[in-house]
């Protein structure tokens, strides 16, 4: 009895431990069931869903800075911090009406989230989720308040992000978090919709919905103001409605080229990020969504909008040429690479599956098996400005 | 009684638990007590030390892909796959007599070392360590087997890497892991003394001592060869004594330059990446051993052979200029920089200690104590081609 006592207390109280490297892990939004699964890429394998975390309709992630944390920002307002190693939530708060995206500070203590509604961004601190600074999108005579889009963290313990109603960027210096000093841009040109920083945290490029062109801020030379590229880049051309709103993300950038969607045309752009002048134009299948370009900067692959969207295609960055065209299936969402490229997890969600490619040879790997997958995000992520 | 024995039961059973992220974490390398310090970078503390790692006099690492095993490469020829999770050494074998670097695949599946003696590569299984492997670096009519240095790994599951006798760069295709197809490039230049490969995977470029110049290979475009470049950079100067080699490796490229040691001078080459032809030479204040950029280049910091190692100079990437000199102390001996790039990390060997310095403001932030340390590789690597 006394022996058989003990072992009985030792299994009931024994903690699971959940002790494992965090580098190889991702998630994978679930955006019909309000629930996240958690992948490694090690052996391709899912660790299971946790559930609970609102409206995932449209939804994006970072990472703290160890990796074990992902920050998952939500349509409804939701913010939620989950620990992925030991599969649940560990926070969440409800702290807008609408919300599209977020980011981390370079230092990992705040997580700052873009709002439409109320307009602004608010920031927190990453481990209490507690609000720490609150930055509504007032512009113009009128004091009115726009929806900010296109927020990242950049070098300086800064955010950017802009203002779509306003045609404004916003630079946020945090070193006094809870003083927030802003500097703004304005006129910067019509209807922001997305914007990326490369990778080396250098140049903030916001694309413009409201005109053909992109708005450029180099960081390293804030005094010098926001420049106008690519201007006019659809001239004379037919623009075609947008059905879904292209993204940009620092992964358009390989080599001294940067890849980014045509709003309206079935077209990737190239930019010479030397010159910051058109490089070439390459036509595609549809209307291109994302833009990615592999680690090593050797392709870059695309997939697109509605009626499109069952379709990838990879271009390679010398010869600027559609070298391969992929059909994994109806609803091809989102990409994202393995961090040292070798290969690329593509959600399909009307299929209810990830497919996993090796970039290589373009073979599909393995499938898993998801709920209405759409974002992926991994964990290097963590130790990449921007992203 | 019977309470008692459980509880007691229960402590002496119950399983020490080390779930963490693994993302904030590094080593160092204690070179005199072959033991190595574990530190994480979110509150910049100690974890612990862990021993039994052999001649550490001369090491270096690399980083599983899930960032929880780091494996170690001695001077005495020791391969130590260390669990920085559970503070303990994983796996252990001697694999050559002398040996002084090495690298990850791709994929992660597969280690590969350089050794001096018996001069050559050996890969090995990453999980279990053992030999998968061996590639003599034997060359010329005498069949003579060179001493092997700047192994990184490539994309496309390759390793390459230089044999220092010889004057060659081999490139070894490990997609067939037990049957390496290797392809040599003779007359590469005299006693290539280390190498880097380019963040993006694309140019491996390899210093040589016996001559002023490097040897560039373009991954994308092997059929055209190697090619030399910045050729007789030391032309009218006179050389001094090398007391210590100076350090190749990517972290010295920022933007579109690469910023690396001339050897023989007090000054750092500036390479335009575009032309790859010099684009400047800074006159610095000793013989520069690692020449490394910050994160997001806007700084390279660069440290010192003896009698100049108690100091660390700041170049601004833009004006090319000094912009700070820090004396931290005797032998500053090695840099890691944390992955978004706000601190870095300095060992500081004859005084025992780690310093801990903002990236912006130069300051010291906290100083570690530490055993005669030196290589610091925190894990981000994990995730960085070459590195």
């Amino acid at each position: 009895m006394h022996r058989l006592c003990s072992v009985v207390v030792l299994f009931l109280l024994m903690p699971v431990c959940h002790a494992r490297g965090t580098g190889d892990l991702g998630i994978v939004i679930e955006r019909a069931s309000g629930s996240v699964q958690v992948i490694e890429t090690s052996t391709n394998t899912s660790l299971g869903s946790i559930d609970g975390l609102g409206d995932l309709s449209h939804a994006s992630a970072v990472y703290s800075r160890d990796g074990r944390y992902a920050y998952v920002f939500g349509r409804d307002g939701g913010l939620t911090r989950l620990d992925i190693l030991s599969m649940k939530i560990d926070k969440r708060v409800i702290q807008s009406g609408n919300s599209i995206g977020g980011a981390i500070s370079q230092d990992g203590r705040l997580v700052a989230v873009s709002n439409y509604e109320p307009g602004g961004v608010k920031i927190f601190d990453a481990s209490t989720l507690k609000l720490v600074a609150d930055i509504p999108a007032v512009y113009g005579n009128d004091k009115q308040q726009s929806k900010v889009i296109g927020l990242v963290d950049a070098p300086g313990q800064k955010f950017i992000f802009s203002l779509w109603d306003a045609g404004e960027i916003w630079v946020a210096d945090m070193s006094k978090a809870d003083n927030p000093e802003i500097t703004k841009y304005k006129d910067i040109g019509q209807n922001p919709y997305d914007a990326l920083i490369t990778p080396d945290g250098r140049y903030y490029i916001a694309g413009l919905f409201g005109e053909d062109g992109m708005a450029l801020l180099d960081l390293w030379n804030l005094e010098t103001g926001v420049k106008r590229i690519l201007d006019g880049y659809g001239k004379g051309e037919q623009k075609l409605p947008v059905y879904k709103m292209p993204h940009l993300e620092g992964w358009a950038i390989a080599g001294n080229y940067a890849f980014v969607p045509a709003v309206g045309h079935h077209e990737v752009l190239v930019i010479d990020t030397l010159s910051w002048t058109e490089a070439g134009r390459i036509k595609v299948h549809g209307q291109p969504v994302f833009v990615m370009s592999r680690p090593d900067g050797r392709n870059i692959w695309v997939n697109f909008a509605v009626p499109d969207n069952d379709t990838l295609q990879i271009i390679d960055t010398q010869s600027l040429k559609i070298v391969k065209t992929l059909k994994p299936g109806k609803g091809v969402l989102h990409m994202e690479f393995e961090p040292r490229g070798e290969e690329v997890w593509a959600s399909v969600r009307d299929e209810d599956r990830l497919a996993v490619f090796d970039t290589e040879t373009f073979e599909q790997v393995t499938t898993i098996d998801a709920e209405k997958p759409s974002g992926i995000f991994m964990t290097y992520r963590a130790h990449r400005t921007g992203l």
